[in-house]
């Protein structure tokens, strides 16, 4: 009976669990499948902690979530084909929820799957070793209760811990003696903490957009987001400025590449994360900056190095759930032979396809354009359920317009699911003047 | 040639590598010492460093110390008595600097013993095991700017990787839905955060004790300090008070034990740390609450169970660096097998003895006596320079004395050397009043 680890209980691992069950309900024997997940429930980021920097063990704390984080995109660019939000909320819902909707959505059907019993919580994987001769992975996990080591051995190994919990913090002149806090977004928890504050926000990329507009929502002075490349260029609300990138900070003065300078009194630095697998040995470690295609991953899924391994949701991110889920198919199918893989040639020549087709890519259009291929590509080798990837496509194509023409407006606007053709209603209150971002808040009519 | 791993080149890794240096002045072979250290520089806590949570390389920051740290006992109670105050500084100082002041203490004696090139900077310790047959530690480190593992044998291993690093973070009700920041005092940096706010702190320990003193000074607006058993009971100024144990907090109010309730910004927990090990393999770990007398530890420093295996600094401390220094001495000797050790049976029984005392102990004066037997029979086997120990014990009862006459004043008072008998000059400034903290202003005539 084959065995199969799987490390994390985020969305990955729950659509990997999902996906077994399916085979499973298909009278396939899926031989031992087991989880492991570190925190004491399921949900990965989305699973919401107040804790920052180590958790209760001793462990690194896994959580990037912060309170009054409002879905970045339309739900519906996310959705399961195999479990709508219609079938979950049993109503239309508007298209951009707060993370609490989203936590109970992706739970929903995680319970509907009965996969629970298969993760073992509080549990972290230690090690991950590869016995050549017998073929078979040695997992070495801890109880984080009892802090026992034991280890197991599995055929398959799929790592499922997500690249967005280890911080990659640069550091500039003057930090070391910045008399203010100076933190990651992996440590940003609740914006109400900056009310009142003139923030420095380091980076041009999500966090830095999502965390600027948080921040100034929810009381902050004035927040300077600086960059090192391009602007992000949105039409901000007044009180919110970038500025060409940070050179140093002298006492509370940050100074900036363009001579200017401005008094501070926090810097958040959303610089991105690293993808760091230190339970993994070395020659099994996934190796990459934060990109649409990782190298050494067939198919974006299967270790091409050793093709018992694999790697889930290890891309940059348009598509999420629905990126992840025939990830989880195809890696199911892997596992349990129902796909066969190519030679090791023919894997390195996929990979050097499409790794080379990213090359040629330029702006998020194209980007978009290519992570709609690669899961288009994904669908076919799959017998995930199917919906309109096009509309999809055509969705995130509309969400970059409505966010240039509002940023602070664009979560006001509806979405058609690709599932189900529903039109999400409008919110009951514009997303800039929500600060109440719970479920039951989101869900009254 | 015995080969002798350290974990650590803090206050401890550096006493231990000083006296290994002594012994080869000595004409005595060491053999070879190796001491790793994860940081880029030496100092252990003592290396500020603006960092929390993880650190450049996503490990878990090792430094708790913050800004504005002022030592909180008379510096000649900690002095080193083969390198004294009076020959690092030329000229006799204050009795309570500042951290940078100290730090370039500890430096200083490192630096003068040309201990550097035994450490190996950017370095984790991974793992370290003991193989029964050859009577060796196979010891993994991980070089943490090229990503390699590597793994050497030693024949002793001394960790003296302290134990305030890893918080305990316990939880309460309603910490998950505080709109405010919650935070460790490992986490905590510089008071100036805090200006204006309203502060919760819980703990009765050094680190309330001295956060409290620090954010109030620094403009908190209000601090309150919740006790679990007991208040401190010092003379506050008005504006910090204490309060029985929180029970839970409802949104932004605290409410305690009493029935009282007050409303808060922030959360600092003062709530201690933990004896963390986990890159010791768990039969080898040592595992003990902070007491004056962890069990298992021969004269506080052999681990009884494989007396190869040695800790520094474990204990619980009134003194610190004059106790490390002892230890580490001692500790040398047993590794050269100039100090023999006795039976199992024998260790047993000495680390029980002591360990009944310390049972009878009651209260700070009679721990203040504990751990000064303590130091005194550490002395008695050793080479290390010998001090007036009964002067340092009269020192912390004058100091405590001191605390409770004045929590504002005390840190203004003069002691005499244990080693010397120069005696700190009055401080230009009270330190109340003092808010700088560098070296250069605190060392001003």
């Amino acid at each position: 009976m084959p065995r199969t680890a799987i490390v994390g209980a985020g969305p990955c691992g729950l659509a990997l669990l999902h996906a077994f069950e399916q085979a499973r309900l298909d009278g396939i024997d899926v031989g031992e499948v087991v989880c492991f997940e570190k925190q004491s429930d399921w949900g990965g980021l989305w699973n919401y902690t107040w804790r920052t920097g180590l958790d209760a063990h001793g462990d690194p704390v896994h959580g990037s979530m912060y309170r009054y984080l409002w879905s970045n995109g339309p739900k519906e660019c996310l959705e399961f084909a195999d479990y709508t939000f219609d079938e979950h909320f049993g109503t239309p819902i508007p298209s951009f929820p707060p993370r609490e909707v989203l936590y109970d959505y992706i739970v929903g059907r995680a319970k509907k799957s009965g996969v629970r019993e298969s993760i073992r919580f509080d549990t972290a994987v230690r090690g991950v070793t590869f016995d050549a001769e017998s073929a078979t992975f040695a997992v070495t996990t801890e109880s984080l209760e009892n802090r026992c080591l034991s280890t197991d051995t599995f055929d398959h190994v799929v790592v499922a811990s997500g690249h967005f919990s280890t911080p990659h913090m640069p550091e500039y002149p003057g930090f070391q003696s910045f008399p203010g806090r100076i933190l990651h977004s992996h440590d940003f928890r609740d914006a109400a903490e900056f009310a009142g504050k003139d923030l420095l926000i380091l980076g041009s990329s999500y966090s830095a957009e999502d965390i600027a507009l948080q921040t100034f929502k929810y009381g902050a002075k004035s927040v300077t987001i600086a960059y090192r490349h391009a602007p992000m260029g949105f039409g901000w609300p007044e009180g919110i400025t970038e500025v060409p990138a940070l050179t140093h900070l002298d006492g509370r003065t940050a100074v900036f590449a363009d001579g200017t300078s401005r008094d501070i009194d926090a810097v958040i630095l959303c610089t991105g994360y690293q993808h760091h697998f230190p339970f993994i040995d070395p020659y099994l470690r996934l190796t990459t900056g934060n990109n649409l295609y990782p190298d050494g991953l067939y198919k974006g899924v299967v270790w091409a190095a050793n093709p018992k391994l694999l790697y889930l949701g290890m891309q940059d991110q348009y598509y999420t759930f629905n990126m992840f889920d025939p990830q989880a198919f195809y890696a199911r199918d892997v596992v349990l032979g129902r796909t066969a893989l190519p030679d090791a040639d023919q894997m390195a020549a996929d990979i050097a396809a499409w790794r080379s087709k990213l090359d040629a890519v330029s702006g998020v259009m194209e980007q978009i354009d290519f992570q709609t291929d690669y899961v288009r590509d994904l669908l076919t080798l799959t017998d995930y359920a199917s919906f309109d990837l096009d509309l999809v496509r055509q969705h995130f194509v509309t969400w970059e317009h409505d966010k240039d023409e509002s940023i602070t407006g664009y979560r006001n606007r509806s979405f058609s699911s690709p599932c189900t053709g529903t039109v999400g209603p409008a919110p009951h209150t514009p997303w800039w003047e929500e600060m109440d971002d719970s479920l039951s808040r989101f869900l009254k009519p």
